[in-house]
């Protein structure tokens, strides 16, 4: 486990910053009107690396990399590449560093940039690995906590919508759409009454494979850029009539939100940890030789429009998934799939054991059978208009962390049927 | 009804063509070595509208819409442009154009050509709203030929992997991938043993809507610029061990094929027909002003690697749909999905009511259980290796007929399991 590294960015150097040195993590922001640029999280700064390529002083290629809002092109130079960069990036931001004074033009606050999405999002999948949350799901949408007979043999995955994945700090609509009361002989149509979040982590594809070519788990490993939070918001009862036979849809597919800044895989490397003991043997193509998870504690917090704080509503860890991001990118890929940089995985909702450690209001609340109370004395069992959730996460070194920023998002009341 | 419209290029004044003045596709060609250009379908020639673009003889806009591979940007360009580039084609085109001199030296023979994706396929999104398929499937996978108790009020939809969406012509390789037969405790991996096809339609969104913003469903039939053949292969042996309970995912992923010209759904106006009645009443957001659905026939061939001729296995008719495009649009962004330009909806499998109207391999041979002859005498129940299947389509007009082209694909054996 390495120590913390020291920068001349001297707010870098404290304990409880989400971006010391160690970190290094990637975003993209502008500052009041302008053009939207790539840049590094360093201590409570930005590093804008586009005004940087351009001066000449960090120069990942031949060819400019970050003269466009997104690190895609960064990441399709591929892991040779992004190792020279972070080394490049470690030493100029390091104490001592003699490209310091090149540097500070080139430094500008968090607290006066707004921060835009860090990749063009190619396609989006959204996994189910967290075994307490499929047997918390199994309980409540089908009456029993046995898991699907494939489950322990599977990372199951669904496609996804791209489209509607967004930033931090983005509001969403409550979604309209259709729902049917059990007691009821027809649907209806209206906004979503039981408004959910998905407690995840994303794992960003930085290179691409082969169509009709598959891929094994330690090619999976190295094509994984980074990592994002990622809250997979859910209309439960949108989801619960439309589901049968064919997977979620319309109740997953009008807001995604990740957090801004894309924390690397080499920045969590130190953080590795093996997924959970099998309970059946997988299939050779998804044996983990390596530990393929990583130890990032998380936490979630609820905020009513107009309380003075926030409650936090559950804490726990992403070393609980049973399938690692490598082995759901490899199984992605492995019929052929060609999968590109860019590609997001959500990793499924991440549930411990426990009740504190569950991942969903779902099962915070027990599908609202047993609705819970926030910091303010009010009770929840789904959100309400106006109510902030927010994702937080961060590997724990050793006078150190590796934070992820924030993952937030406020609801708004739904926009007017216009079809009444 | 029109009539045939004639035009200088004589081939194109045929009953027998698919590319008559009255249709004027879209799609993307190379010549040899040279970059792929946009151009239009006309008798056996391509109009090179890059080139014509380029030479400011056919200018859609002020700024060049041509100078990439695929006509995105021309659909960005908005309803009230293609109906403008459309009339003024046509007069180009037509007998005693002023322009003919002009186009001349920016034509190309179709037997020269190379063709490509017409489109950048942003998002891909497969439907399950034919009523004989859905029932067949429940019959063949759950033992009931019962409808989901959605089915009769939600287009079904589930979203698919853009990444592996090719044009007619491209090999597909026999996926690799996870299975579990009835009778074993362990699933296995290997070769699909169950490898199908699915005849369908593909809508082409030629504009997007806005997150958050619900739209109706005459809003999406504006918005749908064309029509392609599509076929979506299907690894059945995979897709049933892994479908429940999150939908299809890695029996699809490997590969879907589509015809290479864009057939607006200007050219097919004259062709339009209502959806069948209803069985129970729609929800009013889903309610179909004007018919939705296009009379276009449809076939299916069947060609072994060294059989002399391909045969017919299937025929039948787009307007066998429950659902048209135009409602599955509307039902895909009622939450709030953000579409975009070049998103691609599948139709789902079009089944007529009798067996040689069944839309797949699945269906034809009932599971194998009833396999069907070709013309060569051989049977079939699956596709084996070395197959070739084609789907064609045409409106038929008076003396005319807007063609599709072929959607053609051939399956190459598996490549080497690399988990061995």
């Amino acid at each position: 486990m390495s120590n913390l590294l020291k920068s001349w960015i001297t707010s870098a150097n404290s304990a409880d910053t989400d971006f010391p040195l160690n970190n290094l993590p990637y975003g993209v922001f502008s500052i009041g009107d302008s053009d939207a640029h790539c840049g590094v999280a360093i201590g409570d700064m930005i590093l804008d690396v586009t005004a940087a390529e351009e001066a000449g002083v960090l120069t990942p290629a031949d060819v400019p990399v970050f003269d466009v809002p997104f690190w895609n092109d960064f990441m399709e130079l591929g892991a040779e590449a992004w190792a020279a960069f972070r080394a490049d990036l470690t030493a100029a931001l390091a104490e001592g560093s003699e490209k310091q004074a090149a540097l500070e033009p080139h430094l500008v606050a968090q607290s006066g940039a707004t921060l835009h999405m860090p990749v063009a999002v190619s396609e989006y999948t959204d996994f189910y690995a967290g075994m307490q949350h499929a047997k918390n799901m199994g309980s409540i949408m089908r009456g029993s906590p046995d898991l699907p007979a494939n489950w322990l043999h599977i990372p199951i995955g669904y496609n996804g919508r791209a489209s509607t994945v967004v930033v931090s700090g983005t509001d969403i609509h409550r979604p309209l759409g259709q729902t049917k009361a059990p007691d009821t002989e027809m649907p209806s149509f209206g906004p979503c009454k039981r408004l959910d979040i998905e407690l995840e982590m994303g794992a960003i594809v930085g290179t691409g494979s082969t169509m009709g070519q598959p891929i094994s788990v330690d090619q999976a490993d190295a094509m994984i850029f980074g990592y994002v939070l990622l809250n997979d918001w859910s209309a439960r009862d949108i989801q619960g009539w439309e589901y049968q036979p064919l997977g979620p849809f319309q109740g997953k597919a009008f807001g995604t939100t990740i957090s801004p800044w894309i924390v690397t895989a080499a920045a969590l490397e130190d953080f590795r940890t093996a997924t959970p003991p099998r309970e059946k043997e997988l299939l050779p193509y998804l044996a983990e030789n390596k530990p393929g998870l990583y130890d990032i504690n998380l936490e979630v917090t609820m905020q009513p429009k107009d309380a003075a704080k926030a409650t936090t509503i559950t804490r726990t860890n992403y070393s609980r998934m049973y399938y690692s991001a490598a082995q759901q990118l490899c199984h992605h890929a492995v019929c052929g799939c060609e999968m590109n940089a860019g590609d997001l995985l959500g990793s499924g909702t991440i549930s411990g054991p426990t009740k504190d450690e569950f991942g969903s209001l779902l099962e915070l609340s027990w599908a609202g059978r047993e609705p819970f109370t926030l910091d303010t004395g009010e009770t929840r069992s789904f959100i309400e208009d106006g109510d902030t959730l927010t994702l937080k996460g961060h590997a724990q070194g050793d006078g150190y962390r590796i934070g992820f920023g924030e993952c937030r998002g406020t609801i708004l009341p739904a926009v007017k049927n216009p079809f009444e």
